[in-house]
């Protein structure tokens, strides 16, 4: 597939994170006429119209699914939000497998609250839980509960090293590297990682981390957006379009392509600005920025 | 020396960017009259009264100099504005000699811009340089070139890892690990590192990275204040008082413990808020933060 200026763009995945507003179904028809070969797809958007029929409209549109966003959040302290957290996994991997993605990206989660202040509470109840590396232990054993299920279901679990920026509050993974020692004990059919720029472009170790995923068949997802300054207060909506901020795309994507990947990539950008304009424009500017600063530099 | 409470801070050391709007003379009394060991100094006051002067007002108070802040920004693409850093380089490291710290804290600098369109100007005229691995090797080049100086100064350069938030716009350093491997050619009485709570807190490596600082005789500092959410939109004066945070100090207090650091512990905390309160309350608040958070893992 190509659009009317003859770009190869069998491999130019659509996050549909990317046009948050729109439905499955919109994001699909603007990524097929586009010419895009793939969507990677978030929950909401899949369950708005149930996981079968959001893998049939894919389908219809000529798509592949690059991948499934988000199960993870592993790291509650108490017994009830991690049984929350486990079931809620399971429904992503049953999600995965029904829309037809192979894979199930999994964001870690921060360090957790205290539970509230009440009888026996300690010091610290309703602060910040502070024990990064228990925190970090149990994104571990709770990727070992789910690997089962998620092995039966045929999907791999797919782990996010997320920006230091998020360690706080989303996702104690911090690093490619800490990703695939977590990764470790797992198949490579069992645990992947992903590359995303926006959180790992400015390791020091990205190039021995990304060729280290190649070599142990587990790197599972490449996704494109970059770092524009300054940051906006919601610093999760913060990402820009690839090329306008300080991301070395031909590098990284060097990187990808000599670790042995041959799979999708996705552009995924949070941002407000982005998600208030026109999907037909966003979609032709994605597929253009990822024609000058990606495909070149794939093969 | 001891404050009412009797504390021991002998190794607390107050850095006057805690206090941004007082003088030098007023902070050194500040600390002086709180009972800390040590204030840890920056250039645009030291230089508003003299280096030697700054020295003895230091002096009579009674205190050390912990540290100088801050030399560095070596990351310049063109001759005249490397030119320009290394002389400015040169004179905080005459400052350090003559104000008595014998370390000079190095921030080395983000992502410069490409020079500004023009004749024969590159298609990325004005916009950031993309090229992180050039920008790190030119902070070990100007590094290279610093030493002798500092060497002759009787001044330890330290460098700084900055939290990779500040990547692209201040620290192109951004682990203790890398900030090693860059000091490594030189001796450990020339180029040491600073561990600063902030940027590190997250780093999966911060334990194996502080005992090898130790093991190599570079661990030349320790910094201390909290990672606290929300970011203000000002991200780089969005710090918060020891405690407040996210960040572990009885673990990391612990490993700079048992990798043998024995010298002072600077607060030096960025945030607006801070700085519009008295002096005084702020320097009681940094003392007691200390005692609780601090000084119980420092023996």
């Amino acid at each position: 597939m190509a659009t009317s200026n003859n770009f190869d763009l069998s491999r130019c995945s659509l996050n549909t994170a990317t046009i948050k507003h729109a439905t499955l179904e919109e994001a699909a028809m603007a990524a097929a006429a586009a010419g895009y070969g793939a969507v990677g797809l978030w929950r909401d958007r899949v369950q708005e119209v149930g996981a079968e029929k959001a893998g049939r409209i894919v389908r219809a549109a000529g798509l592949e699914v690059s991948s499934l966003c988000r199960g993870g959040f592993f790291t509650a302290l108490d017994a009830g939000r991690a049984r929350v957290a486990v079931d809620d996994n399971r429904r992503a991997v049953d999600e995965a497998a029904a829309v037809g993605a192979g894979e199930l990206i999994l964001v870690v989660g921060g360090l957790p609250a205290n539970p509230e202040p009440g009888m026996g509470a300690s010091p610290d109840a309703g602060r910040p839980e502070r024990d990064l590396g228990a925190a970090r232990e149990r994104v571990s054993l709770r990727l070992a509960e789910l690997v089962p299920y998620a092995r039966e279901g045929g999907v791999r679990l797919v782990l996010e090293p997320m920006h230091p920026l998020f360690c706080a509050d989303r996702g104690v993974v911090s690093t490619l590297g800490q990703a695939l020692d977590i990764a470790a004990p797992f198949a490579a059919t069992e645990v992947g990682v992903v590359v995303d720029t926006y959180h790992v472009w400015w390791d020091p170790q990205l190039a021995a981390s990304i060729a280290r995923a190649g070599a142990e068949g587990r790197l599972a997802a490449f996704q494109v957006c970059d770092w524009v300054l300054p940051l906006k207060q919601d610093t999760l909506n913060s990402r820009g379009y690839v090329g306008d901020g300080y991301i070395d795309f031909a590098t990284i994507t060097g990187w990808v392509r000599d670790a042995g990947y041959t799979g999708a990539v996705e552009t995924e950008i949070f941002n407000t600005d982005i998600w208030a304009r026109p999907f037909t424009e966003v979609v032709e500017h994605v597929a253009a920025d990822y024609a000058k600063y990606v495909l070149p530099y794939l093969d």
